[in-house]
């Protein structure tokens, strides 16, 4: 059996843009039939908890664009975040974990975060996925 | 023939310091005869408009810090960014991607975009070209 | 002889979430036998300053969140990143290096840095090491 190439993410960051950037990645990546491992953590995490990720907006440094980057999206009827992870996850290539650890320091619980996650797992999981796969990035 | 060494470089972001780290590795890269491929994308993609790399600052968090630190680089005679981009362009061996997702995003146009920058591609050009490299790195 | 696993991290964030990141993945790297090569650059060069990841904290998109996940840090008698850092070089497998260019930016000296610091290295030696890491990441 031919093992699939794979790219794995970290996914740090809880802003519109870095999200963005994560699930297009990922989107492309399912496209070419790759394997997608994506790992939540901090920010990135608190993100998936229910509700969250319609209100990703952009960092201090940027947030003056963000008005203007949101209509541009809705004009443009670009699927939103949310969409865009159901259909990673719709893929079947996209497993989707939670940071254990980040989830205790923010006391976050599973039923807290969106269906979608399917484990929450440590970092030692994590560094055997990643390192198998062929890309590695830290979002 | 003997394949090149490759570094691989997402550049997200638009700040001074992440740009000069991605500018110092990419310079460093080359002088050690590796191939660099650089993507821009979002806020990193911005600051490929003509005349903004002269304009890049230090991200909220740090802004207090700024100016003592341009000032720094100036008495250093430290390379500037476009000085930096310029010399890797001479150098034969970098190749300088505009991410076509962000540009439709931002409503940048190709004559927007300074002239050093080698073609406007999507996400797939970019992990087929990542997945060849020994290093890759989201910045 | 067989040759162990490799995680290398360019470290240029200063900000606590992402060095907490960075030290679980290393630590999760050093209990699975992996080496670990940490190069420090911009501000997370900074945060190896005497005293000064002590006082780390958010960065500005997240600063109102920073007194209560400290609080909570505290409350779960977490590690510091000053401890972990420490574990990390008892540990035999973690190497700690502190990237030249940055220091004579910011007017670093060595005596200014933690003794925790292995070697000032420039960025040729790191993409060396990094070429021969499993996993490389940019924090």
């Amino acid at each position: 059996m031919v093992k699939k190439k794979m790219l794995a993410l970290v996914i740090e960051s809880g802003t519109l843009d870095r999200l963005y950037c994560a699930f297009i990645l990922s989107s492309t990546a399912v496209a070419m039939d790759m394997e997608v491992h994506l790992y939540f953590t901090f920010f990135g995490l608190n993100m998936l908890r229910k509700g969250a990720l319609e209100k990703a907006g952009l960092p201090a440094t940027y947030k003056h664009m963000e008005e203007d980057l949101k209509k541009k999206l809705a004009a443009m009827k670009y699927p939103t975040l949310l969409e865009m992870l159901k259909r990673l996850k719709d893929s079947g290539l996209m497993k989707l974990y939670a940071c254990s650890p980040t989830m205790e320091m923010f006391g976050i619980k599973k039923e807290d975060l969106i269906p979608e996650v399917d484990k929450i797992i440590g970092a030692a999981t994590f560094l055997e996925i990643a390192s198998q796969a062929g890309i590695t990035l830290f979002i």
